[in-house]
């Protein structure tokens, strides 16, 4: 078996990618960039730093501001993330079995707080690496290879789930095999293994009955 | 060019596939069946008497309450319902090209009265054809049908624009011709040319940039 387990948090484990949809489209909007949730959606989980120039590539001002915005708005749509199907037993299941638990995320302190305990981690991770640690967000591979440096693990020895094609190409650039899940719900199955996925489940449900990570 | 344009609303005129999603899951948690925002969005565009079995098989009550529910918490988010990009311009283009404009659409009275308002519809709609006139719900074809009857028009001479793989089989069960858009942003292009899409699109506006209805 793995030594490591590398998981993604938003869509991958918390039910918390279309609440990211609704609360950047909101802001997007509020500064006068209109911009479907669709393509708001297939952005997500790459870093704030990139998504936002996706479509507001010129204006600062109106970026920090959406940004902000983002931020308030999500908090106020947080007590509705739920964890999806299989993410809590996961999670203890892998540590049950002696394997490392890392999360990376780009959530923010108070987010995180509120997943760890829903997620019933205490006592089963390892550590969490948080986009703010590195200089590069994803789908530059920094934050994978920080968990692999402070977990003292090698590539080789260690698997990821993502649910976005970022995180798969993330995980991927750091040399890390990497298990996808369809709960992010902004891309296929195909375009997932396209990106480099080694399989694709339809939940952390499904990828632990399938006896992950082998 | 074709004498008629069936046009579904929900995710190809109007970005509101999100709110929908949002709502339906609230709707669920609520009467205790949690789901996953992603399974529900590829449900989007069904009828609602086909997308609730899907997550409540056999508990009526609890049906009928979602049902009910989704309606309530809906009418909450409808502020931030808005029109898609090209929406507007495509229903002005092909009225004023002498093609009947017709649309199919599952939204309540209420909602539609919104949606007509902001896609400045007021003289260029030919009719509308609503879920609650036909038996039975998308994916069948009943709805395109009877837009059919209503327009006086063949199947051959009509063109169909949805953004879900259940409005490319109910059109294509109903022997019409249809494009595709991704504003949905439930299905990726190849499941739509699957499902029988002749063409895809971004959106709205690059359907019309590429000379649509052809």
């Amino acid at each position: 078996m793995a030594r490591a387990v590398v998981l993604d948090v938003d869509g991958t484990l918390m039910d918390t990618n279309y609440l990211h949809v609704e609360a950047w489209a909101r802001a997007f909007d509020r500064v006068g960039y209109r911009v479907p949730r669709a393509r708001v959606h297939r952005q997500i989980g790459k870093g704030s730093d990139k998504l936002v120039p996706e479509f507001i590539p010129d204006d600062e001002a109106a970026a920090a501001e959406a940004d902000r915005l983002h931020g308030e708005i999500f908090m106020e749509m947080q007590e509705y993330a739920l964890p999806l199907p299989g993410a809590k037993e996961l999670i203890a299941s892998l540590s049950e079995r002696g394997c490392g638990v890392w999360f990376v995320t780009s959530a923010k302190p108070e987010e995180l707080e509120k997943y760890l305990r829903l997620l019933e981690t205490e006592g089963r991770l390892s550590g969490i690496v948080n986009s703010a640690d590195v200089e590069n967000s994803k789908p530059a591979p920094d934050i994978f290879e920080l968990a692999l440096e402070r977990a003292e693990v090698s590539p080789e020895e260690t698997v990821a789930v993502g649910d976005a094609v970022w995180d798969v190409q993330a995980a991927h650039a750091a040399g890390i095999r990497t298990v996808a899940v369809l709960t992010g719900g902004a891309f296929s199955a195909r375009e997932l293994e396209e990106a480099g996925a080694a399989e694709v489940y339809e939940d952390c449900a499904a990828l632990l009955r399938a006896g992950f990570p082998g």
